[in-house]
């Protein structure tokens, strides 16, 4: 007798992107866990990392926050920033996770204390429980450590990155690797390409977990390339650095938006050397999902709903 | 037909002060309100205020704390104190305060807001939403404004207070009237006596509000007197200037412990100027009940649950 089970769906990613995917996903009677990456190193997260030594919150608290109930007013805390003073530039829910991964004494006690806190929809667990930096290696062999300096970047933005790689060894938190093993659908994506998105791939076990689970794995390709970090990137050049560190033919889907954001919205983003990504991928191994996935907002980026629909019906 | 009443009780003070009242009120079938002082400002909440402008949270955050449940994990973070870095010094609870002020838009529907995410038993009500400042006119002459400036004290503390004052002149909440007016008890103490508990005396309206009320009005006289504020008082330099500024014949009882701490607990006491109150009060206008009030812990302060069954006895 066939069961209506519900899907099981693994989001691997952090920042943003998650955010968008998670608040999407949330509405629908799905089985959620957010696998998010465990690097950030940069503003409110990275100041409290370096001074508590805890992993850094910044992603947790983003798909904390998306998976929370909508109208609750501990999601608002969450989301709060001060902007004055000396707590100037903190967000309040890094200070909130902060103090609960004090109190609670280790980091898979806090997220379970956050998670209860929040009410959330689902699970969210650290791709790593190793306190580990990203780095990259240029293509003129520069070499360029922690998150924030690859982000943003303090580099010579014109020179791509070769080689991604993670220090110290970190290995994966068992949780990710069980939640990765018993999906059905593994959402690989979207967000910044290398820290936010490969950074979990690098953690020790995730790469064989994805090419052991029977999942189906889905890459969402983002709208807008990111100058320093995927300059002038294709569709193809996504999927090509995202098959180099996930492995040839695991990747079974790219979803890619094929609506081109209007020209007011992306004039921002092109001053700070940011282009539309242009949808050059042909099906061939993999199966590409070319619609519009849009959010028709002031920002160039994807729709939750619409997301999260094409997810689904895949 | 009598019909069983459930004792409505306001306590008024701030500090620890109001914080073991109310813990030991809690844990009985009784309406609780507290009336808070508005007048911190030093530390964590004194920061706070001035750099937000916001009512200062300290007295409030500890009276909500009081008044939650025991085992809630956001009373946890309410309490929790950082300790490290740029944050450190900063109470997370007042932080969630300055952050919940700022989302509800003003202080009334902040501290209900507040009151609701912690579940608290009964209410914490200011004493008045205007933005003032204690102040206090020396034996000298001298002129010395802001609770931090008198509590520490920043002052000659040899010279006693002569006269206690608030600028600019704050009005009472009209809520906090509403309560002493409906109130069958009405708790005035302990705590630092003139920066805690008559700071909120001196608010307008709440003095003739006192004396208006048909409820029976317990002022709880401290275990230790205040080296600079307080100095060399004994129970009966306490009653008095209480009733210089609640006025003569308004306190109907006057709790006062009997029981002397242990020699050890009083020597970091003793190091510091404070003494053990003789309990030279004699009944005459005013009902004395002398009784055991101690908390036998390290700190010499009043026992919550002894002084809340003395209190529902009345």
């Amino acid at each position: 007798m066939a069961k209506s089970k519900k899907q099981k769906i693994v989001v691997i990613g952090g920042g943003t992107g998650s955010y968008i995917v998670l608040r999407g996903l949330k509405k629908h009677d799905v089985e959620i866990t957010a696998v998010v990456s465990m690097m950030d190193s940069g503003g409110s997260a990275g100041k409290l990392r370096d001074e508590y030594g805890y992993l850094p919150q910044g992603d947790t608290r983003r798909c904390l926050i998306a998976l929370s109930e909508d109208s609750s007013f501990l999601r608002k805390l969450f989301e709060y920033r001060f902007e004055k003073g000396g707590v100037g530039g903190h967000n309040l829910g890094n200070l909130l996770l902060t103090a609960i991964r004090d109190i609670a004494g280790n980091e898979k006690d806090a997220v379970e204390e956050a998670s209860k806190l929040l009410n959330i929809k689902g699970r969210v667990v650290p791709v790593t429980l190793t306190n580990a930096h990203i780095g990259a290696v240029l293509e003129n062999g520069q070499v360029v450590v922690s998150e924030t300096n690859i982000d943003i970047p303090r580099h010579n933005p014109d020179l791509k990155i070769k080689k991604l790689f993670i220090v110290p060894k970190a290995k994966a938190n068992p949780e990710a690797i069980k939640a990765i093993l018993k999906a059905d659908k593994i959402i690989i994506g979207p967000g910044d390409l290398y820290t936010s998105v490969l950074a979990n791939i690098l953690v020790g076990g995730i790469k064989k977990a994805l090419s052991d689970s029977k999942a189906k794995k889905i890459f969402v390709c983002n709208i807008m390339n990111k100058y320093g970090e995927t300059t002038d990137f294709k569709a193809s050049d996504f999927l090509k650095e995202a098959e180099k560190y996930v492995g040839k033919g695991v990747i079974g889907y790219v979803l890619l938006n094929n609506k081109k954001p209007a020209a007011k919205t992306l004039k921002p983003y092109e001053s700070e050397g940011s282009r539309f990504i242009a949808p050059d991928l042909a099906a061939r191994r993999v199966k590409v999902i070319k619609t519009d996935l849009l959010d028709y907002g002031n920002l160039a980026r994807h729709d939750s709903d619409k997301l999260a629909k094409t997810i689904i019906n895949i």
